[in-house]
């Protein structure tokens, strides 16, 4: 069995990233420059853009948290939103999510320039994607294309399940892994909370993505010898003994399931770690592909 | 087994919009307007876009045909197309494809106005279809929906295969059929030219999707008693018994299917003629939703 270590994967992305901002810096260009905008006090949003603006900082980019109160209306995030469109100091944003009721998420969504849209969640990015054209990918299902490329998994006429249907994992995996390119070009199911014959389809499948959310979901008889499964979920789930009084679980019974897999992504240390490195990525791409000034 | 007649659907399609624009007219508003720039002599399309233009007088819309010569430059297309998206008169518009080879066809697809991309082949459309959200549908997926919805086919927890990974057909049908919504949640396995296992696959299938343009490709022995087969494919093929010369085939082997099938397209009469429909109800939708004057 071999671990999928996104931890060490996520590192390696990030320090070639961080060699390529040197390379421009060398040519007394500017650095990528990602913007961050959290409206309101959420811990959890909190920390996560947290994490981004660190990681900006340790490969080299610049980077600006735009914080605005809990009471921003919906016509004051539009505006900075149009702001970061038009600055052309600023390569690529993001607006976190969730937003306060007040505020409609899809018209913000909707009105973030495609070409800075770095956590390619535009309709634009999702259809230029869909059709492989250039485009932002999601950082999770990019991510987990990067596992597959960088162990090298095999997946051309492979029969992939990948289970559960969401905008941002499932439905993106789906269309990626059946695409006509190299690491994709694999027979895809997508599964999902109608779907009647879920274990006779997972026995029959090579390698399954599993995006649902629902702790130790995937058991080890619903997977046969040999199989590569991703586990996309990442669910806290109290545990008294933890300093922390949580622990992190995936939606794969991995105790289980690991024994028989030929590939395995651990939680955490699997797709999790990942999302930042190509988020990093995407910014960029952007600044390659529409700034480099 | 019962036909999934694509004449008849079509036909109360095409009565439906003729009704709307009545009403529409009686509350002394103009019509909708549906604009075809075709460039070149290709006889083919020629023909193409002669139907489109007779369906439009035919439902009471307005039609313009814009023929442009064969040597017409990317940079005049584009000029036309930036004409289209401007003129509030026009609702929707259709670049006849293929065009000639001086000009990039991606260019000129991603040139047209979302909002007036009828043939619903611009990224952004594509995306927003995928996330679920208002888009204009190409005609193939979105006719093969109608005949599903129409002949109310159950579909939900169905597994259903695709066969063809197509941008215009296979690819969205797989997207359409597998959303949490009625006439789809079927559980969609996309097969294409790499999958391995394609007769265990299609007759484990409730459901097969056949849009791969090679003749008589499924057969009876593929197939389990009572399946839905809807087949897109339609091949010319030499008939020297016949008027023209050729005659019409399908991806499915008809006399053979179509007897274990619960319901099936015929070629022609199937799928065909809901193209046309779908086009013309698309530019009514456009109308209804952005121009309406």
């Amino acid at each position: 069995m071999i671990l999928l270590d996104g931890k060490k994967t996520s590192a390696d992305i990030k320090e070639e990233i961080a060699a390529e901002v040197t390379k421009i810096i060398k040519q007394n260009k500017r650095p990528p420059h990602l913007a961050a905008v959290l409206v309101g006090e959420d811990g959890a949003s909190m920390t996560y853009v947290k994490n981004k603006v660190r990681a900006c900082e340790k490969v080299g980019f610049e980077s600006t948290l735009i914080r605005l109160k809990d009471s921003t209306t919906e016509e004051e995030l539009l505006q900075q939103v149009h702001a970061l469109n038009a600055d052309d100091s600023i390569d690529g944003f993001i607006v976190q999510l969730p937003l306060p009721s007040q505020i409609n998420e899809e018209k913000i969504l909707l009105a973030v320039d495609p070409k800075k849209d770095v956590d390619g969640f535009h309709p634009t990015n999702f259809g230029r994607m869909a059709l492989e054209m250039d485009s932002f990918i999601s950082a999770t299902p990019f991510g987990i294309m990067q596992l597959i490329e960088r162990y090298e998994i095999e997946t051309s006429g492979k029969n992939v399940l990948v289970v559960g249907r969401s905008n941002i994992v499932g439905r993106p995996m789906s269309i990626l892994l059946s695409q006509k390119k190299p690491f994709a070009n694999a027979t895809v199911t997508l599964a999902h909370s109608r779907t009647k014959n879920l274990k006779e389809l997972s026995l029959q499948s090579d390698i399954i993505v599993v995006a649902l959310g629902i702790p130790n979901f995937l058991k080890a008889d619903m997977v046969s010898e040999g199989t590569v499964v991703i586990d996309v979920g990442i669910t806290r789930v109290d545990d008294p003994s933890s300093a922390k009084g949580y622990k992190l679980v995936g939606d794969v019974d991995y105790d289980e399931v690991a024994p028989k897999s030929s590939h395995i992504t651990p939680v955490p240390g699997g797709v999790g770690p990942m999302t930042i490195a190509m988020l990093l990525q995407n910014t960029l791409l952007a600044y390659q592909r529409y700034q480099l000034s």
